[in-house]
């Protein structure tokens, strides 16, 4: 019985993802089942801040031939096999000179290693260290047929969820991995189904917005047009990548270090009680590094599990279906729900009866019956709440310091406000 | 050989205390031997912020009767056995109507358990569990002969011990609870022996105010009148609560949580050299919950031994005599007045020869021969008044960095005074 | 094969130090092979602050003889012998009178103790307590020949290394201690073999002096005259004492606690992989507690390796030639040297592309071929400078959050300098 993500991962999977092209384009296409997703194509040459979008980027074939006429590395069944980005070439050619072309890693003898030369122009083949050894003396027939066609354009995906506000909550994940699970197509398919909950949320304070993207120059040109519109109204966001194993979260803090996004995320893995990793920001990574540039300064974070650079199938082959776990991308769906639920909850009450307490008995909010053990599990969450609301504290500060569960706490301040014991802060 | 505050519990222990009544209106008669206390009598009916100061409540009897005539429960022998603010009854009842109004603790099957009910009206007794599961089949005759009487008063008492300047410390403990020992004839017992010392102490710089309240809406009543004067004079405080048993201190934080009251108790208590627990402030528990609600947020914490909701005897016929020690209650006093004394004699002070060190030999504040081992005690200590003595640095923030005991610190100030090379800082 | 320093070593080790005096000032002349030292003599009976400048002490000859006219103790065999400052004595006298006037350390019994009288006049005689043990009853001879002259002068050596800027850095250290080794011949050398390093840096930021005083009274000298000008000009400083064994090393930090001074030594020590001690400041110890005084308040650590006070030898006889290693000296120098090579290229950076990164690639700054392995030392380092180079942080900040190597930050930012992708911002 498969998972529905499962369905998509193995539609996804084949496509020839890179910064630009038709694997991109056909990637967004499918997920735009899941989503209403607004594409749009930004031709190449387009400048945004220091860069430039590349040319677009299409293979059609890519394989080297022995004297036999036997295919010995083949694009078509992995396309890991084909450097990203690698010009087209065509010719024969003793080992020695094809082997100045390709790339193994001595490390790990039997992956096929995951590189691009995406702004310096090169031909060339990924193979396993093992097969890159066995290969013997002969003469070898290349041929790559590929475009770079600087009149084309890199395709990206944004999908808007309208809230009652137009704060902005960010989601950001990256299309331009090649035939990679856990890095990168758990962050594309665990957002798509982020959405899917998201418009069963009856109200949203929040504008969700859902950015598709490659990695790098889709964030810094979707900053170029959008970075000034988002230092005002970007309340939080998240980089969604590396989110598919079933290894314990991870969480990279923003740069700030105590952004919304970071508290709230940091609460939400608390409040589970299973262990977890948390990070400081640096400044190498994914699309944090745009968003967190010190010129933006967003309060963008990132949950992830194993995350890059972290875990030895990183960037090769061994990065498959075999790595990764559909149950736990569902578990990671239900996380980030779980922040985003902090998020539209967290509010800055204020206190109507801030000299003593308010009777709270008399309005059927305290046991009347005074006894030895709290009655109600309320009780302690108004308290706090009652105490802590002077306006400067939030939800989310009254839960670190009472360690009451948000949800406790959430209830607890609905009773209130019903009750008219406390008001929300306009802000 | 009993001590004296062994002769007052035992003549106030079998005393009726509640919010109201002449139990209490006894217990102040009685502390007034020791206590030069204004006792004041407030209207029932009388509004204070949110709350209403309740009917006042006294008992003739109460009783149950099994059919034979023999008295199964009587208030007589443990006031615990009458529900707090239960209402007047008469009648006869089958065993399982008169058990809806009967109430114990399953988990502790020996104990009469303290319950209230100031706030709704009911009729109702307390036993243990194993009475009650003994009880057998019957025609029962009950009897309460109460009085809600709604021209009644609550009384309250306060002593004021006037010092050198208006700046006050508020001394505050609860005199509500009947029969029990820790939870509370402690605290207004170790208050009215503290009273004892503070009147023995040649000058005061403070001004001291000791109150006996019924706890939460005494304390109400309390700041309804005198929480703007409060505001503006009270420099630190404490309930005094839970202070009778010997286990080590607690000490649970002002909601500010670095008062003056919190910096001087925990100096102390790091000084004494034993072990204790240091509690964070949190809004349940006892007056402090008013006295630091968001409106007041006044300096006041709270030193107990084994407090409320922490030890299985709580609220409980066996928070009795057996479980507090007479000894431990002298030093409970005495930790309050070392922390007393720390606040008469913590000041700000200035160093008038800030450029250098000024020449303590020649002032006979140095040994004149120099030596690998410092031969005077008080030479550390007053090279660490000089030095942080800047300004902004009061004596207790000197006896923490420098890890000297507060009173090598106060006389080493002395002989800096003395000598005329620090001033105090007028504030 | 003696190292350099074990030359100056011996031929420092026998002079007679004091605060004053002509071992003082033979001490200065030899150090002035070394150093271009400008050495001042400011009369006896100057006043400065609180302190006056006490007369100059001068020996020719103090010993003790039995009745056989042998020398028992004799100043010219060892230095401490003699009690400092001690005034001249000549007479006859029997055994118990004698020991009045003879220091020992009953616990230490074959070590002579160092002692002084600096403002008070006395006479007398540091032994070990095994001698003083065995002294007989007999008729002794004592005889010192010495001068305390009103009309003399205390001898100060100061050396300037003019650099670009006019803030400066201080080195102090102090020649009055007699015949010890850690303490306290050790800091003169080293400070002397940190000039020689200085002249060889090919240019430098700040302007160094080197104060080779007499402690206390030397170092309140010199900021009675330039205290003022150290407030607005001192960028850090650093009392070198105790800085001879091959003990690890102990860094005291300055008063501020997060001075230039704190930040770069603590980084060096921290790079260093080795085991350290870090001290808060306080109050006693060496000339920080003058330079430290809440008037001056000055940038000034210190960094030791066994310090005053906490080892055995300490101010004894034992503290000699023997306890002390000239390798560990030489390393104490390099990280002196190290700690001012951190402060002399530590900037604020301004990047000069904060909205998303700059592209590294085109500059020839990043790796063309992305792999799952960064081939270059410097790109996390340039990532990090261009994250943080916001104008708030310095370089040592960066290399306190990044955990990179400050040589290999200082080498990124001149990358980076030159590419024109930073500016050093103006302070």
């Amino acid at each position: 019985m498969k998972s529905e993500i499962e369905k998509y991962f193995d539609r996804l999977w084949p496509l020839n993802r890179s910064l630009t092209g038709n694997g991109n384009r056909e990637t967004l296409k499918i997920l735009s089942e899941l989503i209403d997703l607004k594409i749009n194509e930004i031709p190449s040459g387009t400048k945004c801040f220091d860069w430039t979008i590349p040319p677009e980027w299409n293979v059609r074939e890519a394989w080297i031939k022995d004297s036999k006429g036997s295919k010995i590395v083949d694009f078509q069944k992995n396309n890991l096999h084909l450097l990203g980005y690698s010009i087209s070439y065509k010719g024969n050619t003793d080992l020695e000179t094809m082997k100045k072309n390709m790339y193994s890693l001595p490390d790990q003898p039997e992956v096929i290693p995951y590189l691009t030369s995406y702004y310096k122009r090169r031909w060339g083949f990924c193979v396993s260290d093992s097969q890159l050894n066995k290969l013997k003396e002969d003469t070898y027939e290349i041929n790559i047929d590929s475009d770079l066609n600087e009149n084309g354009t890199m395709t990206i995906g944004e999908a808007v969820l309208k809230g009652k506000t137009d704060e902005e909550i960010l989601l950001s994940t990256y299309i331009c991995h090649p035939s990679m699970a856990n890095n990168e197509l758990s962050g594309p398919l665990v957002t798509a189904f982020i959405y899917k909950e998201l418009i069963k949320m009856k109200h949203r304070r929040y504008t969700y917005k859902l950015l598709f993207l490659p990695e790098t120059i889709g964030a810094i040109y979707y900053l170029s047009i959008n970075g000034e519109h988002l230092k005002e109204k970007l309340a939080a966001g998240y980089v969604i990548t590396c989110i598919g194993d079933d290894a314990r979260f991870t969480y990279k803090k923003s740069r700030m270090g105590d952004s919304l996004a970071d508290r709230a995320a940091l609460l939400a893995l608390e409040q589970s009680g299973e262990d977890y990793i948390q990070e400081d920001f640096f400044p190498t990574g994914s699309d944090e590094r745009q968003y967190c540039s010190p010129g933006f300064n967003l309060p963008v974070g990132s949950l992830m599990r194993s995350r890059y650079g972290k875990y030895k199938e990183y960037h090769t082959s061994d990065d498959n279906k075999e790595f990764i776990s559909f149950e736990a991308m569902e578990e990671s769906v239900k996380i980030y729900i779980e922040i985003i639920t902090i998020m539209e909850n967290n509010f800055i009450y204020e206190n109507k009866f801030p000299f003593c307490e308010p009777q709270l008995g008399k309005r059927d909010l305290y046991p009347t019956l005074g006894s030895q053990k709290d009655t109600s599990g309320y009780v302690d969450a108004m308290m706090w709440i009652l105490n802590l609301s002077d306006g400067s504290n939030d939800l989310i500060e009254i839960a670190k310091r009472s360690k009451i569960n948000f949800n406790v706490l959430m209830k607890a301040a609905e009773n209130l406000l019903e009750k008219d014991l406390i008001r929300k802060k306009v802000q």
